[in-house]
């Protein structure tokens, strides 16, 4: 048998998708899963999205040009100045997905060997991406009880070594919620220009904002200009995930262009994705505001539902639509799976994503899980009901076990 | 100014795309350029790939399996049985375009510093992928007046060292249109086998054979089954080289397994895309035999023409549409530039991709271009027509720079 990469075998599974053996199991036994382990929008994408794909003429599909069309960047960059980030359809990069335009981020950025610090916990992937890239990714712990804030300054300075590259942060972040402030990001472009390496900023989740805070993206930064990199995506925002139509976003010309020989190898992204992702921008400004006002009010469900289950606590979040939730258990992950292959509230259960997945240092979010505010409010209700449910059932086992 | 990667800093420009700023600037002059640098079908995809996306129904666009859909794997395998190739839909990954398939392939068999050996000349982006992924590319030069078929076996045997993990063919060729055969085929396998070492073939160009040969897949040599892994697109098959739909197949299960885990990471190829792929097999079997009855034609056209030009020499390709053409120049790459902006023909000039891009051998194929036929006859033979005139023409300049 011929061998494999190392790097290959030692890629990780996807925390997100880990369980969906038992998940499939539990379905083929009939019972219904409610998911709230994974961030896949309900909500319809712009009827101008899905119109564009409809009345499109084209008879063939030609490769495009690599970068994006200039008609969709130059919307892009409108798009961005009404969110105050000043940049040319020349500092935009059109991808395919965000995940594509993070691994272009860290191969222009990075050599094997070389090291990015992430503050913990986050989006599983980024472990993916990097271990992939043969890139070492550096933890800084982020704390429950504040809310995963960011880290005090000395303890990301202190990790910063000859090797490190660059900074990875998710702003709102997947999986805490937390949205980075003005401070905390003008801190770590002070900080990536010092040591003379990169900020990072994945925005995927800019527009969803809770409770009236604003967003503030690195890109709004402006000692940081050469140092920042921004990372975007359709996906959530129109709910166009299966698009795979992201962006790269940044001032540093020297980095765009060598991003961009990246981009020639894959020749273009996705020709009808890119119809429908330009069109999405001609949506009406009241779809975007009602999409956010939809997802706050499944946040407040969600929250105070969690909070009435005795015993557990939720990271409160200001965006995106994700909290972490830490459970009475002592493994989050043994329990997740207990939901799903010993147990169902009237032929129901929930899927949740245990939080040990978005963290690299090992032991970090045992009694932890992600769950993604994407049902609907009446479905968000009855998965909280089956976790109470759920909890109780599996403490009566494990006492029963402990005899 | 903080550093970028060594590897980004070293990835070779696209040949293909090279010249791209001169032929912008010739048609700022008003020039119309004939590409024959690209291979960008002109002809109409399938009706049904069209009328598939157009009646879609969907509301939004969700991710899907990270795989592609078992309906569109199950078709796959029955359009690969037709092909002699046997195959299950769990041996089958759809991916985002070959490109993605090539990556997946090399990141899932290559660590930084292992080596893939590939006989040249070979598609440019080969040496991308490589580079991109820390891999040394370690060629084996084909030869042109043998048209470019298997190097001698114990030239390849003598480049197998340690590191080596893999064996990259493109059959048929881009750029060379060789085709190889039954005997090479096998004859590669058996070397891989007896290595433990894998074979990557990329058949993309499967259909477009000309001349009544047989293609043989090398999914189809049984004694290689752990050892080969097959490439395919539906970009040149149906015009569909904008969907970015490939897949990545293989009976070494392993290997698929670890090739799901890169999958994973950028959650599923693109919806719409895949939407006109599954359904592009339903086209009637006139629509292939129509297209690959075209390319045949404009391949007899081109190889007439250019072989009426005063010391031309072509490699006589067999298959894909592409060949390799030797020019009475010095410098191939300065005389395609020349064409771009020293020289017009009533307000016509050509693009040709000059083949050092196609070598890795510094120096190897210095006065050879590569010519895609692709273009309908009509244009086909005016391009050549102005090729002649374009080489009287510098070879004028030329003799007066010398005097």
């Amino acid at each position: 048998m011929p061998q494999l990469s190392k790097k290959g075998i030692e890629l990780p599974t996807s925390p997100i998708r880990k369980l969906v053996v038992f998940s499939d199991k539990a379905k083929e036994r009939g019972i219904e899963v409610l998911h709230l382990n994974i961030g896949q929008p309900d909500i319809e994408a712009p009827r101008e999205a899905i119109d564009a794909v409809k009345n499109a003429t084209l008879k063939l599909l030609p490769y495009g040009p690599s970068q994006g069309e200039l008609s969709y960047r130059k919307k892009l960059s409108k798009y961005y100045s009404q969110h105050h980030i000043d940049v040319s359809p020349d500092d935009i990069l059109i991808t395919t997905g965000a995940s594509e335009a993070l691994t272009f981020a860290l191969n222009s950025i990075c050599d094997a060997g070389d090291e990015i610090i992430i503050p913990e916990p986050f989006y599983a992937n980024y472990n993916g991406f990097a271990s992939a890239a043969s890139v070492k990714v550096v933890p800084v712990i982020s704390e429950f009880k504040s809310r995963f804030q960011l880290p005090a300054l000395e303890n990301i300075n202190d990790k910063i070594t000859s090797r490190t590259k660059a900074i990875l942060l998710c702003n709102p972040s997947n999986p805490t919620g937390y949205v980075y402030n003005k401070t905390e990001i003008d801190t770590l472009c002070e900080l990536a220009v010092q040591h003379d390496i990169f900020l990072i900023v994945d925005e995927v989740y800019r527009e969803f904002i809770h409770g009236g805070i604003e967003h503030y993206s690195v890109l709004r930064n402006p000692i940081g200009a050469q140092h920042t990199v921004m990372i975007d995506s359709v996906s959530k925002r129109y709910s166009l995930c299966g698009a795979r139509v992201g962006s790269i976003v940044s001032k540093n010309k020297e980095l765009v262009r060598n991003i961009l020989k990246f981009a020639h190898l894959r020749l273009s992204p996705p020709t009808y994705a890119l119809m429908a992702s330009e069109a999405a921008l001609d949506a009406p400004k009241t779809y975007l505001e009602n999409v956010i006002a939809e997802y706050g009010k499944r946040r407040d469900v969600l929250i105070q539902a969690l909070e009435e289950i005795p015993d557990v606590e939720v990271s409160h979040p200001m965006g995106a639509f994700y909290c972490i939730a830490k459970l009475p258990v002592e493994d989050a992950e043994d329990f997740s799976k207990f939901l799903l292959t010993s147990f169902h509230h009237h032929k129901k259960t929930v899927m949740l994503a245990p939080a040990t997945g978005f963290y690299s240092t090992p032991g970090a979010g045992v009694n932890e899980v992600r769950i993604a505010f994407i049902l609907n409010s009446e479905k968000l209700k009855l998965a909280a009901t089956i976790l109470r449910i759920g909890l109780e059932a599996y403490k009566k086992v494990h006492a029963v076990n402990l005899v």
